[in-house]
């Protein structure tokens, strides 16, 4: 075949040491996250094209991979007097969606509050560009059931172990309530049926300024300028941690939501918590708390989450209190080292050796609870050695054709 | 929505429990590979279509899930000339052709031999039944770039080993090579041509008898109905494990497999794997050692492998000695008990306690290495421990309203 083997486009690849990679920051996470009492659960990757079209996943749902119905062939379809549906299932493009369907499916068999852990691929069929992927995994925590600020205070907690566990401990987390951005806009002046616009412009205030977001309101139609302008340098000169702005807060911030977020930062010492008015959370379904998880190394958030009591019942049909926190895996991943030479690895660099023999040394030493690779012994035994240090090898030996047990090997550490 | 809300046709949810047993089977099964020197890789859930069928995944490839090209809408089939292609991907149905197309892509990257560990779900648009589902997971070791026993020898060992660490170590492993079986329908008459076609009735003498055999062998006019009797009873009357038909073997068997076959014998003591000159493995690609995993506790094989030689090299269009091992996840996980009591696991039953106070213990607890679960205090105490104990939950402290500290928790451990 003359024409390059690649994977779809969009798609990736993991050769051993990114897959090593990936597995360890798995690890870490679901081990943290168990640790806080969450449960993983699993769902297919695929769902119905009509839950997944339900209009929980936001701009989300037009980038759905669509599964082809089963046994349709292209002289169906001109055959047809009517057009035909061609798909009735969906990759999903998230797990809420999916968290939704599975908690209507099993409502009965679940305890009152439900605490999961969700680690899958997901997949989008966006325009492939650096640091966007077609396939991509997501890495959810949610509490179902549970209305009151406990959920946020167990999701904050395990988010911020894990990160921890990572060696992300620098993180901080912003927080804030969308109640506070509803009575901020209504503020503003702007009338309901457009507030979730007014919040589009707002949540770009660090890229286009105070002075983008006064033009572009205006240029909706939406809120005094001179109200607006005044609120958003209220903002600007927040100190870093910005909970100054609720100690004497403003008429616009909403007191119950103010109240909460900082119940949560007196019930969580130790943790960063950042109050950031200007945190919007680009998806309408949330209802109160807000949060994104901020690095020094990195300008984009590493995760974020919040409160959804809406839309967890809506396949149900009754109202589910809920709460999630997500994190930006493929965005961590880059940032964590795996530990080196954790396992003991012994590379068996072999010449002439008959295979009966080989086999037998490498089940000793495996039996003896190490990592065994055999290599063939190349002609340039330094660039050999140096790679499988590289490799995580952590000793080695050279196996001759003389008939040998593994108490005969003349075992050598290897330096990486 | 009144309907009853599933997961899609064929495909299953995991609730914790069963996920917890999922997760650990393939933690026990990818550690024992990782110490016998495998790599895990990993490759998209999809691949172009037209790699998909290429005719490498035999009958799969007919119950391949298509991907319906993004932006096709049924507007566009209707106005369009020409019947036009629906699909461009598709969703991969074994973890053997994404291995082929994913050594093609990478193969400057890779060493000469390769040992790759592959666990992930597969699709097949099966109809439904006990036992087979459209989702699910398939979990291989291949190495390829090793033509010599060598292959055979490390893939038995690993496999034994896993089955071992799974508590499955009564598993035996039947083992058998292509090339006796081409040797044997010759044997009987049957010209090359119609060997595929004499072997998927051999396959059957399990199931339909020797009588079954030389019937259907006649129906489809192939080879000496004398001849094939003869054989079938010399294999009937082999003893349990099969080798003394090697010791003085009839003509119709190929020397060379018989002698390597004695080889992986002689090099794998330990290992229980019988001669089982009957065994097919349904797949046409393989070209000489085939094996698979019988346990006394079910009826059907726990997984199986092979040499396949002609297959990896098909889509870099040069041949690479290749073989695999592929464990029967799906059926191997209902046979493996989740380990009991391995964490220790505390529920805080609350009743009252303020929710920042509740969240300061758990982080307490969770910090001194433990899995906390908060559940809120029950009417029913009784029940709800004996829940909690069958969940996993190891110890309990009921919580009250009183301001208090871990140290002052009376934890008591709970029996399950």
């Amino acid at each position: 075949m003359a024409s390059p083997v690649t994977p779809p486009r969009g798609m990736r690849d993991f050769l051993p040491a990114e897959k090593a990679r990936r597995e360890h920051v798995l690890t870490v996470i679901r081990d943290a996250y168990r640790r806080h009492g969450f449960d993983e659960i699993e769902t297919p990757v695929m769902e119905d094209s009509a839950r997944l079209h339900s209009g929980l996943g936001g701009d989300n749902e037009k980038l759905a991979f669509g599964v082809l119905k089963r046994g349709l062939g292209k002289d169906d379809l001109r055959a047809a007097d009517e057009p035909i549906d061609l798909t009735d299932l969906g990759l999903r493009f998230d797990l809420t969606v999916p968290l939704a369907r599975f908690y209507a499916s099993h409502r009965a068999e679940l305890p009152n509050v439900v605490r999961t852990i969700q680690i899958g691929p997901v997949w989008r069929a966006e325009r492939p560009q650096r640091g966007r992927y077609r396939q991509f995994v997501q890495c959810d925590i949610d509490i179902l059931g549970e209305a009151g600020p406990l959920a946020e205070l167990e999701l904050l907690a395990a988010t911020s172990d894990a990160l921890q566990a990572l060696g992300l401990g620098d993180a901080w987390i912003r927080v804030n309530d969308r109640r506070i951005l509803t009575a901020l806009v209504a503020f503003w002046g702007v009338p309901p049926e457009s507030a979730e616009s007014a919040l589009v412009t707002f949540d770009k205030l660090d890229k286009i300024g105070e002075d983008g977001v006064v033009a572009e309101l205006g240029a909706k139609g939406l809120g005094d300028a001179a109200v607006i302008a005044e609120t958003l340098e209220l903002v600007r000169d927040l100190p870093d941690d910005g909970w100054s702005l609720l100690e004497d807060p403003p008429v616009w911030i909403e007191q119950s939501a103010a109240d909460q977020l900082r119940a949560l930062r007196d019930g969580l010492p130790g943790v960063s918590l950042v109050f950031s008015p200007n945190l919007v959370r680009g998806m309408g379904y949330y209802t109160g708390t807000v949060f994104e998880i901020a690095h020094p190394s990195v300008p984009y958030s590493l995760g974020g989450g919040g409160r959804y009591d809406g839309m967890i019942g809506r396949f149900l049909g009754s109202d589910v209190p809920a709460a999630g926190s997500s994190l930006g895996f493929e965005r961590i991943v880059d940032l964590v080292d795996l530990p080196a030479g954790v396992t003991d690895a012994i590379a068996l660099v072999h010449d002439g050796v008959a295979p009966e023999r080989l086999a037998a040394l490498k089940r000793e030493l495996v039996a003896d609870g190490s990592r065994v690779v055999l290599v063939r012994r190349a002609k340039k035994t330094g660039a050999q050695l140096e790679q499988l240090a590289a490799d995580g090898i952590t000793r080695f030996a050279f196996v001759g054709p003389d008939a040998i047990t593994a108490a005969d090997l003349d075992l050598r550490p290897l330096a990486s």
